[in-house]
């Protein structure tokens, strides 16, 4: 962590009247305090631990929380947006003094218009229900991640989360069509639009998508839905060089009839740690290779669909791009191959003080970045481990470090190194988890000056006593 | 026009002072005034004229614009912002005492990193040349539109434009990884990254874009480029109700290997009324038809394009969905469609007092809204033309409306009673034109009155002073 949580807020100064305030108006099923609220977590899944909470509200309603904040923001009352808990950069973890805002009793989801290829549903929804929902109107809801099954729609955009599935269909920002929320004073913003055209004024909803709760909070959105792909095709890469891999995503995408759905670039340290350390994993090709690749395209055709993929794998071989290749031959095959894409979630095991980064860069650079950073690590810290792999198509690598009995002491000079990296590659420290509360001092080692200024010069004129989800993002 | 331009801005104030210590701070060369700039055009395409304009300033670099900015900002001096004034909002149009601002000298492309599919440009460069320079380094720029030839992109990003291909690759918006641009103030804001996924605060980048020249001025960009396709297939095809027509979108973008890359919808008035007036235009099919619809769908493999696309409308004929359709054996088949689609550009010739509508609603209520409106305008004027065609998956239409000998009362008339519908409807005023001053009138039909305080919150933080374009898109 490079801040420290405990710091981000004052102390807590709720005016009990507030709370008494908020029972008098929403009940006390909507507001509950005290032994009510005494064993609930109030911190998400990133190391950031929550503090004081003087009260939960639940809301049942859009207009119910327009009445809470309307409170809120009259008495300068903080509070935290709250949805699956799911998030990785400390954003939802309510702080000492905020009352927490959870949206669990918003997740219906309100519509599916089959002609329009929309659904609208509530922000408390869960991302899972709503693939399964897509599905069952016979479409497809792409964006996914693995807190699928307890992630809300509203945190999900509140972060702006990617997934494996962004090389084709974008961040969670581009599944949206229309947004309402509520301000920091209670007023609701409704643009609950079911159009891709509309240039009418500033896009308030990508301001707010991405925001991580400090400048609105999402209450219901229309989504888009796209035609379910005929069939899928799985392979696992070996190649010799990062120049193949470039070319193998270029061709893929140009060459591949559905294009490429995923691409996932794993290098040799990472490729070897898992498969030496987890028993379960089957190693997908015996040789050695200098980059791995696990490559996904969907198809609208299942007849002709394994066919191109094998011809097209086939060219690649003969171009010499491709060392080797395994073709999944059956949906088992394919899971074996997303393991061991997918191993990183069993590091916190192995590695309880692991340090995870989310950062990202022009593909052009990420060999570059890759290279200075595992070797600048190892120079700094023998027998360290550093490990990376990621979505390369989008230009996001996940780095995993680990140093043996390292302290709090070498973990910063870890973070310190590593950012520093990104800001002399032009990258950007957080590609898809956002800042929180966890990377907010780093926040300018990939955004300028004038940028960070402009941002607060926004919360400002939102949110100008500060009580959204107040330190996130910046101070 | 739905408002008078010419009581956007109050009477000229300029203060010679502040032109005189732009000449002496950027050179005469810069800073035009007087004689050199008497010809000069200073009014977009859209109906909206422009005012008396005390001086342009031509600056080569975001430097000399930051410190034409700075100048502007302190003296409270009102700016146009210009780039190859194709706009149909007016927003570019320079109103009275507004120093004119042009992008002309800054065109140039500053890098095309082929292995990122990046090309970094600067604001005034012209969307053609982009289109071409993406082509040569074997990569696509896939966002086009009639204006292609003069549209600089600082523009196209400025008012967020559509074109065809959106159904595919989406807006202007869609195109772009990285930005800068000037603030009011002359302030500089950097985000020049080539990264698809960059969540490190807020979107400052879509917050500008479709911003119409009021919270920045747009001075590079990074566009992402995508491969190039291989085949394109063109069919027109006649259908005989809407539920057709939609039936028809949603199984051409499940089960054409490319997917949709153009979905013209024509009504049946539109479509007689062109053949009957453009002597020049081929009649795709010889029977009538309920619609009509241009299908467009890119391949990644020439070998089998032609047969996959024939075999899918084959499909859509036996299933009772298409009644018939023609594809185009050459580029000049397609062409000819195309040209019944585009034959709106001469309507100005034959209908000088036309009113064009650039409107959206959800796919499912199109239908609704083209019967509402044309058999309102029928009723309300009768003899009066409402030809009504669009781009039909993205929820947008164009709807042309002429009143023969109408004066403006009766132009007021229509358009009140279109964006009447609009507003029923949930729908928007503008789907990919922009607001300008032209429509800042009815901006209330399609954002709530939160979102327009929301704005103008935005807009008081940015641009205190309201010199950037003042009374764009809101007064």
């Amino acid at each position: 962590m490079t801040d420290s949580p405990l710091a981000a807020t004052p102390p807590a100064r709720t005016n009990p009247h507030t709370i008494e305030r908020l029972v008098a108006q929403l009940g006390p099923d909507v507001i509950l305090t005290g032994s009510a609220i005494a064993d609930r977590r109030f911190a998400d899944w990133s190391q950031v631990p929550s503090g004081t909470v003087p009260a939960l509200a639940r809301p049942r309603t859009t207009q119910e929380l327009s009445q809470i904040m309307a409170i809120c923001h009259e008495a300068g009352q903080p509070v935290a947006i709250q949805g699956g808990l799911t998030g990785l950069a400390g954003a939802a973890s309510a702080q000492d003094g905020e009352i927490a805002i959870t949206l669990e009793r918003m997740r219906e989801i309100e519509e599916i218009d089959a002609v329009s290829a929309t659904m609208t549903v509530q922000a408390g929804c869960v991302l899972q229900s709503i693939q399964e929902a897509a599905a069952e109107a016979g479409y497809y809801f792409p964006l996914d991640l693995g807190a699928r099954g307890s992630a809300a729609i509203g945190g999900v955009l509140a972060t702006n989360a990617g997934g494996n599935r962004v090389i084709k269909y974008g961040m969670a920002r581009d599944q949206v069509l229309g947004i309402e929320a509520v301000l920091a004073d209670g007023r609701i913003i409704t643009g609950l639009h079911k159009m891709i055209k509309n240039n009418s004024g500033y896009d308030l909803k990508n301001l707010l998508i991405g925001s991580e709760g400090t400048l609105g909070i999402i209450t219901r959105v229309v989504l888009r839905m796209i035609p379910r792909p005929k069939a899928i095709s799985t392979a696992w890469c070996g190649l010799g060089d990062f120049t193949a891999v470039t070319t193998l995503l270029r061709r893929a995408q140009a060459e591949l009839p559905g294009g490429v759905s995923a691409f996932e670039v794993m290098w040799p340290s990472y490729h070897d740690f898992v498969i030496g350390h987890f028993d379960q994993l089957r190693r997908p090709l015996q040789e050695d290779h200098a980059f791995y690749v696990l490559l996904e395209s969907e198809g609208s055709n299942a007849d002709i669909q394994s066919e191109q993929f094998e011809a097209f794998l086939g060219q690649m071989f003969e171009d010499g791009i491709l060392e080797d290749a395994a073709i999944a031959q059956s949906e088992r095959d394919a899971l074996d191959f997303w393991d061991v894409r997918d191993a990183p979630a069993e590091f916190p095991i192995l590695m309880p003080r692991l340090i995870a980064f989310d950062i990202s860069f022009a593909v052009r650079d990420l060999a570059t970045a890759a290279d200075t950073i595992t070797k600048g690590i190892d120079k700094r810290f023998p027998g360290a481990l550093a490990l990376v792999y990621g979505h390369l198509g989008d230009g996001n690598i996940h780095l995993i470090a680990n140093i043996p009995d390292g302290d709090d002491a070498a973990i910063k000079a870890v973070e310190d190194f590593v950012y520093s990296v990104v800001s002399d590659l032009n990258g950007s420290v957080s590609a898809e988890h956002g800042i929180g509360l966890k990377k907010r001092n780093v926040l300018g080692k990939s955004r300028s000056v004038n940028e960070i200024a402009t941002m607060k010069a926004i919360k400002n004129a939102l949110d100008p006593r500060n009580i959204l989800s107040p330190g996130r993002i910046f101070a």
